[in-house]
């Protein structure tokens, strides 16, 4: 039984907390937030402590590990803290939005004990999961190409964009984390970006389309396309291609109910529009995965590492869409 | 190169002389008509004779073959006045209404040399084609179960449907081929039948909608609806099912296209609405197996006795909707 | 909060169990079952009182409503002994075998106040409750015709089959009742059976493969298929037609990856082949609707008419199958 | 009624002959070809003139038009000359592989009164062109991003890659005019490739794959993904986006057969995979869209013009995969 504690009771703390709630290896046993109200109210739905500070969290013997969902800009601090107070950390994406930052960290951690595992959730969606182990057992042979669309439903509020870090770093992260998941390492990026959904976006000096082209070391390319609006729900599909054929993981709707009409035939509801429903059991399976690795003291995977590179994916593609050029990323 | 002549220049005969003008192994000679223009427009827009009589064309030497697209009830005294002359016969569905008349025309047939091949077209299908060789080829193991699944897009006009023989012999009739192409023959067969397409229909006593349950010899059982009402289009489907499986036939589009917006996602169009387009390609397949049958001097298939079959099918589920019992088809 | 029961710890008990365990709105209290061993570990595993004796749970003051779910022949004693306590009560499906034994309890409870409502859970699966509730909002005119298919990943054992009751009021009866929560009250039925699957059913006497045509008071036709064997999965479909068009309900499936090769394309994973995982939505669904209608003393759907005119129609289905004749339902 | 001739009678030469012997407003007059054996085939076929030189065929008093299919160095000079002798031209793709020497060609024909149509057959397929249409009409709102993908069964033999112009403008080159078709004009191009089919492809120095990324004028992006190889046939799919939805244009297959067993679900069979039968249609539109700007003489899309520019895109492609930048179409 993993003892945990939630730091952060937004809208992702609260999933993370009620999941926890329900694990059958988990005891969470604190909540925190910035914000007292926030982490009361989280409590009292959980039946938990809403702790005061994160002191106190940190300096609880009882406790084994610790959910990191605050704001990114926090991240970093939070993370080492945890760390030197001995706790397993699992930590929403980004890590950062700063690669230098977050390089730094990486080394302080290097030699770190304590798991530290990074929120990319995408990868424990059980159709992404099972295109994933498909692609690995070699069913379309080797990697030649993949295809990544990511839509979201609407574009967040002005004040959100401001303190997003862009596009990139916000939002194509999980492309780019997808990315490596199914390609490896990266070793060039080149990206386009436009303004074509919302002009606040624009002005905010932030794009809201992008189409992303990597090369991995493997030798394989990689397509993503990203829109921050989707008319009909929360746009999240993968394609994958190699000799033997292709693998596609498509979007998911909340019935199989088709209707054929005199207008139209074969016709389905608008796909799962809400990260949190299309991603439920995704965000199960990756804490049920953090809670494996810390009960069997392994590593767990995305960890800090996976973190770091998709913000240099990040980082190099708002260079490419600043200088046109291929980005290569070092070795 | 089979020579041939059409008889009947109505929308199902123009078919035929069509796919015959321009098939490389017939030579279409001549058309027929008892309206004289009918024939002079299609013998003029194919540049071939309009035939003045019956007699002209059954008694010309340079012609092999006919194909009957004439009334129903003008079917049997055709096909025997063809035999007769030696010419082959392709003659469109129902051979005739009445099966006491259909089965003394098959006992003189019996021994008959040309070929007489029944136009149930459907067989000829490609997808319907397929289904049934992977189902022969044992790919579901032994059929156990098949659903058909047959509407029209719209009901015929009231003067048709005085006529037709009712829905079993005009319509259902295809279905009941199906079946037996599908499961062999029947042992039994069981109808429930409704008006709830149009009152004119239920008026002049025939049905608008019915289902079907048959037995076959076999043991496999086949279920059947029909309606003369289809708002998407024209919908023509099968499934059957055994032991290692299913396969199913569906609906044909005219194009792929899907559209995806806030209201429903993967729309497609209307299905194909005209038999003439939604069978198109069995219209042609059917005469080519006719003309390669006549060429190489073997019977083709479906033949005459598969015709009443059909019927007999047709008459049995009358029966059955009359007395609310199975019937028992004879040995 | 309802303080609830559960009596029969087998496979189905266990799963209300468990929902009842995480329900918000509901405690559970107790289990029992005849083997004191099963109602243990259930127990044990959601930390509630194992109850020693059926008597001990009726007269629990604590306690609003009960669960039953254990073998078909002690329902009715069990329902009827629990109204009596003043209990609510959940019982599966069917209420019993015999049809008049059911009539006898039904007449008893025609003025009882606690609600029955019976386990047909299909009512709540999603995509089925939406594709009802789209009918019911006329999106396809009124209905004509539904075709209901239902088939078993395998077979149950032969010592189940024994007690089932045989296929018409083991397994059709889900689908009568779904036939009439589409369609309405029933007039006719007809039914055809076979013993395609395994030859030891038939040797029991039973049919493991049906078809039913049933007309509905309405005028609308139903058509069902069942098997007792699916080679890929847990097939549960649901179609209807009307003057505007169809609506659809399919198969659900784990993932949505599709794999294209140089033998097939889009081919899926098995449906899901379990149906406590294809059904999970609905188990929750329908003991979510029990404790509405307990809260708000309002009476459930379906409730134990509904159960008794399923078992009717399995009645009538059996007769049908005996005698080759549609059989009639009294007013 | 347009009287036509063909230079060129390998594989897609013979699909127009055809095509036009057919075509009730065309009569085909002539073949050519520089190996008399091959127009003699194709003129006995259709039973047509062979004619000996192109002389001869462009000194024709009785033709209106030509359609080239020969080897692309000689398309300029075979448009040149036929314009000159005042024939309307049809011309395959590409006009050229220098762009240098399509660009003086154009400025000479800017002029030219006779027509001049270059065969970007996917614009005339049925699919491609509702789906287009419904974008015009404004279906999904202004283009926001299109996903052009276009995988080729296999790679061509070795002798014909050295001759082909490389990757993008031989086959690349169908997807930059459909870019242009739905997208308008093009700002930006940038380009990565790789060799991951065929060794022998990039020791000569081409590459089998690639991810292509536009920016057009209008501000929409677009993404192209090629291969040289693809198991399961033809991949030859659209995607269009805006803020009111999304429209797809998919794969075609041969039958509607879908397969349900054991091990899949769904499944179909593989995608047409010979050009030929994939764009059937689309050949058939094609030249009846030309006849029709020939009989009422005006002028036919895609142009010259639109050729030049396919070019121009390639060339551009080629230049980034070379440099890693984005290049940029001048004004």
């Amino acid at each position: 039984m993993t003892r945990i504690a939630v730091l952060g009771c937004g809208r992702i703390g609260r999933v993370h907390a009620q999941n926890l709630a329900r694990h059958p290896r988990a005891r969470l046993v604190a909540v925190f937030d910035v914000q007292p109200e926030a982490a009361r109210e989280t409590a009292t739905l959980l039946n938990v402590k809403a702790a005061r500070s994160v002191e106190e969290i940190l300096g609880a013997r009882d406790l084994d590990a610790l959910v990191i969902a605050t704001p990114t800009d926090t991240h970093l601090e939070l993370i080492r803290a945890a760390v030197r107070a001995g706790k397993a950390v699992f930590c929403e994406k980004p890590v950062d939005l700063d690669l230098q930052r977050a390089r730094e960290c990486a080394r302080e951690l290097a030699d770190a004990r304590p798991a530290v595992m990074i929120g990319f959730n995408r990868r424990f969606d059980p159709s992404f999961r099972a295109l994933r182990e498909r692609l690995a057992r070699g069913e379309i042979g080797r990697l030649e190409l993949a295809v990544i669309t990511s839509r979201d439903p609407a574009p967040p509020p002005p004040d959100y964009i401001k303190v997003s870090g862009g596009l990139f770093r916000d939002m194509t992260i999980h492309d780019f984390d997808m990315a490596r998941h199914l390609a490896g390492d990266i070793a060039e990026v080149h990206a386009l970006g436009a303004g074509l959904v919302d002009p606040q976006i624009a002005e905010l000096g932030d794009i809201d389309t992008c189409t992303v082209s990597l090369r991995a070391k493997s030798g394989a390319l990689v397509q993503i396309s990203n829109s921050r609006r989707c008319a009909y729900g929360y746009d999240q599909r993968i394609e994958v291609f190699g000799a033997l054929g292709m693998l596609q993981a498509g979007n998911r709707h909340a019935t199989s109910v088709e209707a054929w009409s005199a207008e139209r035939t074969g016709a389905r509801d608008r796909v799962l529009d809400f990260f949190i429903e299309r991603y439920r059991e995704a965000y199960r399976a990756e804490l049920d995965a953090f809670l494996t690795a810390v009960e069997d003291g392994i590593a767990p995977r995305p960890d800090f590492s996976d973190g770091l590179e998709a913000l240099h994916l990040a980082t190099a593609a708002s260079e490419s869409l600043r200088t046109g050029r291929v980005v290569a990323l070092g070795a």
